[in-house]
């Protein structure tokens, strides 16, 4: 079984010109890997793969335990089969240091791609969660300006994240993009912030290869605008 | 077997950097397809997979018949197993005109991949080969300053093609990228400009999926500024 290679169905720019009512369904995108993030048919709430079992967190604050087999479609999302190359404990006062921690446990790795895994007790974690578009072809920007924050304290669970090159911006998402997940597996969302003062559990991998499957017979996708503004994208997933 | 993939190796903003020591060995890069193009270390010539033969066009109007075991190795290249999905026979008076003929037979691609292949006779084909790199690290714009142009006059031979959506600039090459090589792969290059008076074969299919996989050890890559303006980018290999 090969570890460590990035799947994603379709581009973040399809988000940012709003195509999101058609999707990869679930199972199919589960065929390729147990560690992963993305989001939903009209962008609702944000998912989360953590050891293969897959979620939907709503901005209701409630957490769906996604069926493998059922009706869930996303229009954007990315998995690997994560096995780590680095385990290490450190100290991450927030998510700039988290950026610095990682790069220095796999260091020259500036124009690839990772998988990480953070585990531990963080003082904060400030989570967003999209509520959804509310018409059809709402694009990312506008849908971010609804989300709802939500900020853990003294909180125990995971971050998923990958972290993309500068130059895929657009086709996926550049630096850390982290969702998190409490340990009940009942809270959680895409990480703004976190602060953690003790030490919490750091697993990386570098993924060398990528496929990306694009949209098939998606009118909306086929129509699309993906040219977008890479700050923009910056501003709603940073 | 699976038609109409495309698989890459690296990314073209790294020639724009000069990235062009290391490589995928040819006998790893026919393993994913027969139809395909891409350049050499150093960037000594332009490559053509045609009929899953590889050939070496290079700067002296010579052709390298190249051997699928060898020592070739590919700092980007690309290919795919083709299939064509639509055969049609046209005039194309230009390359801008090819464009819109491909764009007509598989309507509603503009977001899309296609692979694409061009039997016949032309009045004119213009080529230009990369003569390669002077010095290590020496940049693509540079390399292209010094590249050889030839132009053919009723020529019969065969443009194997791709073509990649504007959001891949700079991953890949957007819009249609074309390698010629003649009937009797004795001649060909990187096309600048094509005429024909007579009707020609074109094929063309869709690709959904594509395969990126990145240099692994591979210091120069490791080091390089994937910025790139992608003006510059087009202006070399437009």
């Amino acid at each position: 079984m090969v570890h460590n290679e990035l799947f994603q169905y379709s581009v973040a720019l399809g988000l940012m010109d709003g195509v999101a009512d058609k999707g990869l369904p679930i199972s199919d995108f589960l065929k390729h890997g147990d560690h992963g993030l993305g989001t939903f048919r009209f962008m609702n709430g944000e998912m989360i793969v953590i050891d293969g079992k897959a979620f939907q967190m709503l901005a209701d604050g409630s957490t769906v335990d996604l069926d493998p087999a059922g009706d869930a479609i996303h229009p954007f999302a990315q998995i690997t089969r994560f096995k780590p190359e680095v385990t290490a404990q450190a100290v991450v006062p927030d998510k700039e240091k988290l950026n610095d921690v990682v790069s220095g446990l796999v260091p020259g790795s500036k124009n690839h791609a990772l998988a990480m895994r953070i585990d531990g007790v963080f003082r904060t974690v400030t989570v967003r969660t999209a509520a959804g578009q509310t018409k059809p072809r709402e694009r990312l920007l506008e849908v971010g300006k609804k989300q709802v924050a939500f900020t853990f304290d003294n909180v125990r669970g995971t971050m998923i994240c990958f972290r993309q090159p500068h130059y895929l911006q657009g086709i996926g998402i550049a630096g850390d993009h982290l969702h998190f997940i409490t340990e009940d597996r009942k809270r959680g969302g895409h990480v703004l912030a976190l602060e953690s003062d003790g030490e919490v559990e750091i697993k990386v991998a570098r993924m060398y290869t990528m496929t990306l499957e694009l949209p098939k017979d998606d009118q909306e996708f086929n129509e699309a605008e993906l040219f977008g503004d890479h700050k923009d994208l910056e501003s709603v997933e940073g």
